[in-house]
């Protein structure tokens, strides 16, 4: 009889199942499964006790959440991770759970039902860049936890406190950009510029950090809004992926045009590696943009320079937003 | 200004997209790019060329499977790992792609919607259990490469070629199992117990290896059907997690009542550690089935030893089906 090949099917197995492991994050996230370990519940029959779960479905989810470095398990005792405790209990000051809601939301997931059609097209075709979608309200709402750490950084490397400062959001979505440029330096007005729907959590977020009296919202689109000029900083947070390299350089010349003689374009991105393949937060992003836009992608530095110097921007100076995933890249015109 | 935290959100944010990586495997399948990068085409021209994808879209989907760990990539050339080589390729005799027609059916992934609920049940509710369910067919024809090489292992350790045996495969599926125990000797005679649809699967496979002449067919519910009795072999393979304790008791008392006085049953499962955190294919196993049945579970040895003795079985005998995820139990009447 021949000898079984040792190729190991476990990790095609995993990977065929993966859905499972995004969807239970989601359910242990509404069953606040983190919060209440964080309170004290331990075992999977003081946990089933605090969420109303069955202690056979806890024990089963926990055990899943711990084979994925979500928890740890000490004899029939879950606790939490770092990671976990700082992002997903409730009770922390930088709770992220409501990232599931975008990122498991029935729209979103349906986009990658058809991956083989998406490689056909190049993009997505039922995508959802239309004007007012509502989509990007749900994320400007749930997204907001992730991009509080990289607009704290980008706030403290471009904020001078007290020097009059004229500042554009664009597509301010929750508009945490702008705000931390406003906390950062109380002589900072800034202009967030959305969609009328989408701008209304921008307007809540600002309201509620008291900056409603040097703030101003400028409702449209991007493409088709007059921006107004003499700004000494436009971020371009999250922006440019959404978009072909000529509707980005149409896009920078517009900013260009709108920015104060010695201002500059702050573009805030998730930035793959020239091999496109790492670091994986930036490099799966290419994935995210396959399957939500039409035309939009992951672009190296090398890209973005390049748009840079195509709409009359001069060289680009480039900033690790870490710990976030992220990058600022600043140029001035 | 206060020291953004240092946790890490990358890691939930990917277990939160990580149905993406389901998806882009199914659909990397579909377009057979596996088998055409081991057929020499390398960039993601060449691979787009014929696959009828775009370059683009093939450059994302390529660097996406790089990122996990599924191709290699160096300059701008794709290649396969071991594990796609051997088990992706439909020209390797080991393919094993049609599994992501199961681990994706669109009800299959529904089944984890809701996982909250699901653990608040202590199991599915809309289940597939039900006799005749049409999964199981889809189940049969696609996950049978993923039980050949275990099914190998088991039939070398338990045929005596040249004795006569008389072998009883429940719930049989695909028939993997049986037909491996009738390859292997040549004196076997096996029957094939499963829903009369699903059975269709088996009573093909049986045909395509050449045993008609040595098998019989037992359509029904295992619960139902009158089993016979005289077997050498009873194999249960994949089986038991789908039921409860006590279901699984009265099970194997039916198997031992159908046994010779020296026959034995054989049993396959994933089994989880005592930890029920490792190893990671047994221990991810209890989610497959708090999704997709009301009471089933992945049972550790000490549990199936427990049923097997509340049955009026001896001592049980445990080996490793290594490579494959899965354990072989033995015990004899």
């Amino acid at each position: 009889m021949h000898e079984p090949a040792q190729s190991n099917p476990g990790r095609i197995h995993q990977a065929l199942t993966s859905y499972q492991l995004a969807q239970s994050l989601k359910g242990a996230l509404e069953l606040e499964l983190f919060t209440h370990i964080a309170a004290g519940a331990r075992t999977a029959d003081e946990i089933a006790a605090k969420c109303g779960g069955t202690v056979k479905g806890v024990r089963v989810l926990c055990d899943y959440l711990t084979i994925h470095g979500l928890l740890t398990k000490t004899g029939s005792q879950y606790a939490l991770v770092e990671d976990t405790a700082t992002l997903l209990d409730k009770k922390s000051p930088r709770y992220m759970g409501q990232v599931a809601g975008f990122f498991l939301h029935p729209v979103m997931v349906a986009k990658y039902d058809d991956v083989a059609a998406l490689v056909r097209n190049g993009g997505a075709t039922d995508h959802t860049l239309s004007p007012n979608e509502s989509m990007w309200v749900e994320f400007a709402r749930s997204m907001a936890p992730m991009f509080d750490v990289p607009a704290t950084i980008v706030a403290r490397k471009l904020a001078t406190p007290g020097v009059r400062t004229k500042v554009l959001d664009v597509a301010a979505g929750h508009g945490l950009f702008g705000i931390h440029m406003g906390l950062a330096n109380p002589a900072a007005r800034v202009i967030f510029q959305d969609w009328d729907n989408v701008l209304d959590v921008a307007r809540e977020n600002v309201a509620r950090m008291g900056l409603s009296d040097r703030s101003n919202f400028l409702p449209g689109s991007f493409f088709d809004v007059d921006l107004g000029g003499g700004y000494d900083v436009v971020l371009l947070p999250n922006f440019l992926h959404h978009f072909d390299h000529e509707t980005n350089v149409g896009l920078l010349k517009k900013v260009r045009a709108a920015l104060a003689p010695a201002g500059q374009v702050a573009i805030i991105e998730f930035v793959p590696n020239e091999d496109r393949v790492s670091p994986p937060d930036g490099a799966a992003f290419a994935m995210r943009m396959l399957g939500t836009t039409p035309n939009g992608d992951a672009y190296t530095l090398a890209e973005i320079g390049s748009m840079l110097r195509a709409a009359g921007f001069g060289p680009a100076e480039t900033h690790s937003l870490a710990p976030a995933h992220q990058q600022l890249i600043l140029a001035r015109s």
